[in-house]
């Protein structure tokens, strides 16, 4: 894996590949000092031509977490008042010596751009446009794993992927504008699982020919068939406004009302990308229920994108061997006579319990 | 000590604990490498609603002189125009692991409110409206502790908070709109302090009901009585402006002009939260008088911020027994045969000297 | 060297210097792990009252490079609209420990006052206006070298500052508005080169009584004897605008087109200090000819920034011997018996290769 662009660039495999190193990223987490050394001297900077908090907050958690060094860039901070192109900012950050650029832009198909001039960086798609963010679909993935292997009494990553063969995923609200549910579609359907939309027509994209989705015709009817329910936020400020007569309106028909909510399954897990606009997609109640796993959601995401780094930039990478130990006093200080490296790309493996 | 919402929290025990931390962590900004390794592998998020260079770089400086990671976010850069709530970013925050959330807001109660929707992370509060600013009423009681320690030729440390008793202390200024002053009326009283305000009437609080202070009706006989002198800052940003006929009136009424200077004793100390305005609410020659302590409370507050995150986040918290060696290259690179653990929460402990 | 606000303050040996340190440093960015603990425990901040990508990115990975923490500072994000003056912004972050001050600012003489109430850190001019921006000129020159090293199949330490003598230097462009020229002509006609300005007299300074250099008649001439040819950036911010009749006319007239490019000897190097309009002042297929070495100067920019902060911070600084060690997990967990100090002051002395 040199960039992660699109989902589509994973396949199956690489999913499997991302979630594997996914769970054993999110044991660190689980650790009184959730850090290890894996990317010590690698640099990551966050290019964001748009806001975004919880995504450049989790990016940049996880690749402290790694070790790396983290520099923020944001588009209020660019020098493109200058004139200075896309291009040439890409170009120039590269030529420092920065080691991975997470990328964040309005316009579809940037981070397909940018990893055509980076000649050595590794690319990360944080959002493009209506397009693709892949990380997102991950997490969901990783987090609905985790849900239905605690249903099943089974370790999460004993189940591969094999969980989602045949799982029903229902992705509700403003398709059409929606990023997550273009990355959520690819990777359900790489996995197995069937997907199906439902949105009032102004919010589905204008041709869905390709796309291996259903569309529903009820969503009462569908929300009681799905094993996982995506709500999609809806995004006023990328022009959904003009596509739904009101919010009021929005809500009375395609928002997860209390009384919609009574008919999920009692195993449904419903996933939302964040920040969640209570009252609109979804009731205030039904937020707290324990069918939502949002919180889990953004924990996970930061163990997904420490694994997606790792990945890029750790294994095989120019600085040899990855290795993984705790860093901690004791280890820093104290030294460690026969330090025994692992492989944390080996699904499963634990990272650096004990010192190694 | 859960979290620093409001000096009431501490009383004068709590205070008394946080000076003692606060000068084993003086000793550590006056070494070589001012760098304890005490919090590696914790985060701490500033998050400010609230523009504020010096708050935010004082606690940025502090957590990074604890070795843990730091994140910041600001309004700016926040979601809230995706119709995010401040309880929403607080749990996004939150359930990326983050340990510390540093967080500064224009309202009253919000990091009250910040604290009820933090399961994990410890608050504290830089500030919330007019309401409170606690860090900045414990490093004004630490240099003034300081300062009179140099006064009798005794170790700070060993003065306890017993010289506060009756201490005279006078606040001058924007009362009503004063976070700083709330909290400072409640620390030096809690010492034993007894605490005068003087202030125009438009700018005091509505009501004085509860508060254990006098009000001075004349502010050069109360000058001259003073050991210590508050100034506040004209809140101009908080509408303190339509309170006051004219910034010359103010300053001829109740600044700290060279002729009222005069009156002060000479053994009086004169603080200020900064950022001063020169010529307003005090003259530019009497920022640099002997009794101003403006720059010391800066370099102090650094150490009372490392104290504070310390007592949060690194006693008896999750990563086991806290460590204080220097980080230095030889510690890390060389090692450490025999570390041996000191506790930096005993009042007054050495911290790391001399690598242990 | 307590402070570096203008090239006039290193004269030919003290660039010497820097160039000579900066070679060890570029050693560095070379390697797998390009970080060293050279600066661990400093703090260095960037105090930007002027957006600049590049050079803010460029300043805070060479002192993440150097291990040392980085506070980062905006005039977007100061409290100069609560009435603080730049005199108190610096103090402050001085009170609090800060040891670096890398600062931008749109007026002259900025870094000076900054360096005049500075009584502890040091202070680096990033640029003030349209005086000086020594670090772009140390660069260039680092970059030029390089390539006439290669151009001799030689070192380029081994050149010393030798092959600057008789250079033939050729400025482009605004000279007006340029901090980068007023720096370039100091550092390059202080190492022997001889420096001819080409520029429409409304961007050539009002009086060039005293500058070391002559003016070019004929563009297209003075071209073809150019060894090295810097293209100036036409500062449209700072006013430019206003002293050319269109930008059309201007690349017609002064921009390096590919049919001047043509008249550049073989050997001829192109500089630009970034970012480039492509279009304007080079066309963009210049921009990718062989002679241009804009990418080059990035990369070179982050070992000379590291050379620049070493040399304030490290040589004999308060934190003892500076030592060089490579930062990787191997080195910090495992132990390292026989540490070895080397002097990365000594001219082209190896850094911390493989371990000390």
């Amino acid at each position: 894996m040199r960039h992660l662009l699109s989902i589509a660039d994973l396949g199956r495999d690489g999913i499997e590949e991302v979630l594997a190193v996914s769970e054993a990223f999110a044991e660190v987490e689980r650790r009184p000092i959730p850090k290890v050394p894996t990317l010590r001297g690698k640099v990551v900077a966050t290019l964001f031509f748009e806001e975004s908090t919880r995504t450049r907050l989790s990016f940049e958690t996880a690749a402290k977490r790694l070790s790396s060094d983290v520099l923020s860039f944001s588009a209020a901070s660019s020098s493109l008042k200058k004139g200075e192109s896309l291009r040439d900012t890409v170009e120039t950050v590269e030529a420092m010596g920065i080691d991975a650029l997470v990328v964040r832009h309005p316009s579809a198909g940037a981070a397909h751009q940018v990893a055509r001039w980076a000649h050595r960086a590794r690319v990360v798609n944080a959002g493009d446009g209506w397009h693709e963010h892949p990380t997102q679909a991950l997490l969901d993935c990783f987090t609905v794993r985790q849900v239905l292997a605690e249903q099943a009494g089974k370790e999460a990553a004993s189940l591969g992927v094999g969980c989602f063969a045949g799982l029903r995923v229902l992705v509700v609200g403003d398709v059409r504008h929606s990023r997550v549910a273009r990355s959520e579609v690819l990777a359900y359907t790489a996995l197995g699982a069937r997907v199906t939309l439902a949105a009032p027509g102004s919010l589905l994209p204008s041709s869905l020919e390709g796309w291996p989705v259903t569309v529903a015709d009820d969503l009462d009817a569908a929300l009681g068939e799905a094993d996982v329910v995506s709500l999609l936020r809806l995004q006023a400020e990328r022009g959904s406004g003009a596509f739904v007569p009101s919010l009021r309106e929005y809500t009375a028909h395609w928002g997860l009302t209390a009384r919609r909510a009574d008919r999920l399954a009692d195993h449904a897990i419903v996933t939302h990308p964040g920040p969640m606009v209570r009252g609109v997609e979804i009731a205030s109640d039904v937020a707290e229920l324990p069918h939502s796993v949002v919180t889990r959601q953004v924990t996970n995401g930061v163990a997904v994108r420490m694994a997606v780094l790792f990945l890029l930039l750790g294994a095989g990478g120019p600085s040899g061997p990855a290795r993984s130990e705790p860093v901690s006093p004791e280890a820093e200080t104290a030294g460690s006579p026969e330090p025994v490296p692992v492989d944390p790309v080996l699904p499963g493996a634990a990272i650096g319990v004990g010192g190694g």
